[in-house]
């Protein structure tokens, strides 16, 4: 695949071959800045992006270099699984390594192992989360027996009921057996994440539930400091609904929005403090493979091994868009039809225009992550023509 | 990745880093006896198992060795984008090329222009479907230009709505516009096949539903026979949940069963007649990675990455098994959480043991073909030892 893909760079969007992944990089670069001004609010909070939105070393590369540009304080990169960390170090190199932090449980002794060989690699300074202090206790024998350095991070459950320590007291006496038992483990502080709140619609709803979480998380580190372990230097959470928030407390250091960068019809479902909104930058471009003049719909090439349905089905536009929520073209609907068939219908307004043979399509996503995953390369586009192609290198069941 | 999973040939598979997907090769070869067995009833239907099921070159060997062995008379395999047809050519040699239907449309010139590449490949004999005459010229020419040999099928829409030429007339336009003007397409024969029936649950139901898109199926025989384009030859069509009907109709000439191989739960909750239910081979294999023994639910490491939730969620098994559906391990069931996580809880039945940390569990997959799609490898499995690894090389968005 690559032979073919890779010589795209230079060449027009449209002799892509579809279903593809594009990056709309006007919008990305806006969601890079606002992103950076956004944060510049509270200087001592710094971002850290979640990879697990583009999967892609070579899109962390460009992210980060942006948010740095605009002056945000950038910490490094999150990555959910040891599979997309190990896609993350390529990203650095020895004399520049990469700040990864695997915000998850890595449990089992093929995984566990696979993280003590990446905490030994040059190229990658990495931090991984723990809830059990036998899993801990495993990784610290693991990275010992490399010789490798790897920050432990406890990750306290702040509501979602997910991973995580389910009270304070065990949060503390995790962190307690990782200082006390633990040499080759540096504990580092906490992760606070609650995903399950992201897409409360009204902001005030949102903050209300943010608030929650942030009691959870602040009777955490009080625990730890009431234990003896300090964790205030280190408390990471904040996805693309709520980062905002968790940057307000006073309480959180780290921030990790992944979504934020992209946009899909979930997020932008939500509603937004004033210019807080990021712009859609990602797309999957789709051709009318049938069309049947008679009737009020037409079957395109992108079904569920192209987008993601999870939280609803892709918004359909005739263009690359700034403001999709805006445009009429709207009209036209999706329904999944199987893995590589959409049906695009006209909702029979006169001023929508149905699609013919062969035409191209921009579906938005309902969600970014699932419909990231479902593809190897992600096309990068400034005025119709592909800047650059970054393979999505961190795709994968996660194993 | 390969440099890690490769070398797993001929070890335990205890020791794979999951979530892993695993073909259990007891069941999954009683599945090809079992096919070859009820294929034998109408000694002059073929059988060209759907790639998409399984979408690697390599398990498309082993899968018509298996067959032929049992005497099952094997045309080739069927793909559904050009991607999986490029990826099939694995399985061919310029000495014995493998036959490959490309079972869909492909549309717009960088997609033509691949289905033209792959008719001149030595190792692949390329059939493919049009339901347009205007597509069809257009890989006419590409074919042309290329000095290819392509067989073209007529897909006709037998009740589903999608891809297909929406009526027998249509149908046997397209047809005649082959025959007649385009010199580099060999006409082969039609498509009709209806996906929308396969899980019909009832025997009774599904094949009266069977049985009216046979009708529309005839017709189109009829009107293409009627045009001086005789089609009785080739007749393709017939998924896992209704291959016996098309088998029996004396009309088709080739069935398409693709996820019979393997199983899933909404293949599971069909009836069958007796003795044609296939086994379950597939399975996904996942660890619990964050337990609470207070609660009544583990967290396990296979989300929506890793398995599919689209026609329902996964059966949850603590051991590989051949007849899922007697097992009381059903007490335990799987709630998605995310990308990479799964909640299993106990039904509270007295003998439902929840899992504990790091233990390994099964998931009965609700659906085959996208789940598939989310992995790089398919783990061959006996006895408990990686007996093979065969890479999911036809994985991707379809372009």
């Amino acid at each position: 695949m690559s032979a073919t893909v890779l010589p795209m760079r230079g060449k027009r969007l449209a002799d892509v071959s579809t279903p593809a992944l594009v990056l709309a990089l006007p919008a990305f670069e806006r969601n890079c800045a606002r992103l950076a001004s956004l944060l510049s609010r509270s200087p001592a909070v710094h971002v850290r992006p979640h990879a697990k939105a583009h999967k892609s070393a070579s899109l962390a590369a460009r992210q980060l270099s942006q948010l740095r540009e605009h002056g945000a304080r950038v910490s490094g990169v999150c990555a959910q699984t040891i599979a997309e960390a190990e896609a993350m170090a390529e990203a650095g190199t020895t004399n520049n390594p990469i700040d990864v932090l695997l915000s998850n449980q890595t449990v089992g002794a093929a995984k566990v192992a696979r993280l003590a060989a990446l905490s030994a690699d040059p190229r990658v300074v990495l931090s991984a989360c723990f809830d059990d202090a036998t899993n801990a206790a495993e990784a610290n024998k693991a990275v010992g027996d490399v010789g490798g350095k790897l920050a432990a991070v406890v990750e306290a459950d702040v509501g979602q009921a997910r991973c995580g320590t389910p009270t304070p007291e065990v949060a503390a006496s995790v962190a307690r057996a990782i200082v006390d038992e633990m040499s080759h483990l540096t504990f580092k502080g906490v992760q606070c994440y609650h995903g399950g709140i992201q897409h409360v619609r009204t902001v005030a709803d949102r903050g209300a539930a943010a608030g929650a979480s942030h009691e959870r998380a602040r009777a955490v580190v009080d625990a730890l400091a009431a234990a003896g372990v300090p964790t205030d230097e280190y408390v990471t959470g904040g996805g693309s609904g709520t980062f905002a928030f968790e940057q307000a407390t006073g309480l959180y250091t780290e921030v990790q929005p992944g979504s934020y960068f992209f946009g899909d019809c979930d997020y932008g479902a939500n509603e937004y403090a004033a210019d807080e909104a990021c712009d859609q930058s990602m797309w999957v471009m789709t051709t009318v493979i049938s069309a049947h003049p008679s009737n009020d719909w037409v079957v395109v090439d992108a079904g569920a091994k192209a987008v993601s349905t999870d939280c609803g089905p892709p918004q359909v536009y005739h263009d690359l868009q700034a403001e999709p929520a805006s445009s009429s073209d709207s009209q036209l609907t999706y329904t999944c039809a199987g893995d590589e068939h959409g049906i695009v219908r006209s909702s029979g307004a006169s001023d929508a225009k149905l699609p013919r043979l062969g035409d191209t399509l921009y579906l938005r996503p309902g969600h970014v992550d699932p419909t990231t995953n479902l593809h190897t390369y992600w096309f990068l586009e400034r005025d119709g023509i592909i800047e650059d192609v970054c393979e999505v290198n961190a795709r994968g069941p996660g194993s």
